[in-house]
């Protein structure tokens, strides 16, 4: 059972989650960035991983070494225990873990399925006022990943040029993220739950689900349902209003915004388009002050915007548009983004060192409170805590430790 | 002052956010879905907006009506005050129903800049233990959106078919829900602090750290400093390992995602493709069980798959898949998503009658408490509990609530 040493809550440090200890069994990326996310705001996050990593530990891209930069950049800040789970005293170990908590403290967040032995029933046995969060494909259980829920959903076929044929991919695991957000976000919640009653809770979040909420948010499918209009694909426009990528006579390339009636008449000024365009309005009837007329016109308006782009450097476009209102940025490759941030320094990104990696610039959490120290740190060499958490959290001595890990219960 | 009528945290009722009031003034996608997420947890969440609405109050897409789908999939389930901003005295209202939340109680949300008075320093002057939650667009406090700072950290670039040329933006405003989610989990996480301390405090998250930081997290900008690797286009394949959208002799289009040796065997198994791969593997020394080695060959892997898909109709594939280990799903429009929905009921989406749109399939929360209510609930009308809120909150009479309105202090 959960040991209660110590009154709820009264452990709380500086940082906001302190006092809360988060067992991630996890793999990829949603479940993972979850914990991490509870680990930059103060819990204490301890990754169990089968011995030797779980299916995440070379996804790439990998560093000479071979060391995942993308295992590295998911689990910053959190300890790393190694144990077997297929067998039973290896699961001992977790569920040991679990119920040497103090109460008020335990969290599991996991995204794996079918294991009866890591589930909310099973360990709120040794730990009755456990948070148990799983993350999961589908609601009823069911496998998905992130580009499978996106693919159904519907974004894939109305994203890239008018008119091209095939759906399109996104590269960023856009559902993963959300989903591993929610996940942070479930154990927090639930904390402050379990800090007012007493209980403890069980969690889900579906990867399918995420995307299906985020698609009716967005009003996708209320258009689908009410309007009965499937949208088709606009490129980089902005839908309903008018965005557009504008192309420089060097090449560069840039995304200009005009939401507001103050971005337009700027956005018509800089480019000394105002006669154009209002003998245009006139002779069509249309007010491009509005953004709906703005949309329904976006080709013919953009057509007029892009010569001015075309006829000037990136350098000259960006210094005129500089003193306005607009909102725009130039496209960049990631390395170009990482090569900006080594010359103008971000709070945001900090230089570590990582084991297998190097020093490199790593982020810290973007949501930042003023309790919360943000330097990024590095992630834990997979199995690195195994034997500290054995000692200080099971309070095992040396000689059960070394036979643990002799016996290939534990990694190290 | 913040009023004390109630020990801290004493109003808990069922819902664990209840007791939290967010007063959230806030346009477009980041602001409006966090405060969304947290009054599906129970907050009791006002959105305030300039009398007749905000500045995406008429955000594609619309109903018939001329009514926001955008803003009500958005504004689901919060009360909707309206204020003229421009007059001292409505931003006095503002401020009053700020300092009119009991202790422990208050949290501001905002995307606002530049407005002094919603400012963390001037509203904690008569809220001491305000949680106040800052949404822009750059730290700095300069402006960005969704599709600017996509376009400068990198994904555009490496988005859709190899060789394409030019950005390709995603429809999906990732970092703006990403950003939402994460006030959401600023609110709760600042609140945990303030449960144990009494003390309130100010949270920032930038739209460009948010991008930065994922960027970071998932590898991409590590790759390119340390690897010095800009990563290009590799279309709808997955990054590392083997995954790919596949055709069928209807037309359908199916995402395989082959992550596992078990996939893998699945994959080979069902497409009767063991034979020639592992001619394959035998002449080119490289083991397709390596997910290193399935990536680099996943054309020529891709190109035998594809023959089997090809001749196959969509649902003679999806009955050849549906028995093994493998993820995927069928490419759908937002159209057949919804259709879909209609057809198979899923507990995420429930009927609800958005006033200016009809009934409609809406959804609720993915994250999903025991300890919470998951049907969807409607969006207000803009400003319909204007009058409720100056009677209930701030206890004004009725003659005092007319005068606001006659003087255009106060929409209705």
């Amino acid at each position: 059972m959960c040991t209660s040493t110590r009154a709820r809550g009264a452990s709380l440090s500086a940082e906001p989650l302190s006092g809360l200890r988060v067992f991630e069994v996890s793999t990829f990326v949603a479940a993972p960035l979850g914990g991490m996310t509870l680990a930059q705001m103060g819990a204490d996050v301890i990754r169990v991983d089968p011995i030797g990593g779980a299916a995440d530990r070379q996804r790439w891209p990998l560093a000479e070494s071979g060391t995942s930069m993308y295992w590295a950049g998911l689990n910053k800040g959190k300890r790393s225990v190694t144990a077997d789970f297929r067998s039973e005293q290896g699961r001992a170990i977790v569920r040991d873990l679990v119920a040497a908590c103090e109460t008020g403290t335990a969290v599991v967040l996991t995204n794996a399925v079918g294991r009866d032995w890591l589930s909310y029933e099973a360990l709120s046995e040794v730990c009755p006022d456990l948070i148990h969060v799983q993350v999961q494909g589908r609601s009823d259980g069911a496998p998905a990943v992130d580009y499978t829920v996106n693919a159904e959903v519907g974004f894939p076929m109305v994203t890239g040029p008018a008119g091209h044929a095939d759906p399109i991919n996104h590269v960023l695991p856009a559902w993963d993220i959300a989903c591993g957000l929610y996940a942070a976000l479930g154990v927090v919640t639930a904390d402050r739950r379990r800090v007012h009653t007493g209980e403890g809770e069980r969690v889900t979040v579906a990867l399918q689900d995420v995307a299906l909420a985020m698609a009716g948010n967005l009003g996708f499918l209320a258009e689908a349902q009410v309007n009965q209009v499937d949208r088709t694909r606009i490129g980089n426009y902005l839908y309903g209003g008018f965005a557009r990528d504008f192309s420089c006579s060097d090449g560069g390339r840039l995304m200009v915004v005009a939401l507001t009636a103050r971005h337009w008449d700027d956005l018509l000024e800089v480019t000394d388009m105002r006669a154009p365009v209002e003998a245009l309005e006139s002779s069509l009837v249309v007010s491009f002050r509005r953004e709906d007329d703005r949309f329904e016109y976006r080709e013919v308006l953009a057509g007029l915007f892009q010569r001015w782009f075309a006829g000037r450097t990136t350098a000259e476009a960006t210094e005129a548009l500089s003193p306005t209102s607009l909102v725009w940025s130039q496209y960049r490759t990631f390395g170009e983004a990482i090569h900006d941030l080594q010359d103008r320094p971000n709070p945001l990104m900090s230089v570590i060192d990582q084991p297998g990696v190097g020093r490199h610039l790593a982020p810290s959490s973007p949501l930042r409170l003023t309790s919360v120290e943000h330097d990024a740190v590095p992630a834990p060499r997979i199995g690195a805590d195994t034997d500290s958490v054995l000692a200080d959290v099971l309070g095992l001595d040396r000689a059960t430790r070394t036979q643990l890990h002799d016996d290939r219960v534990v990694g190290h």
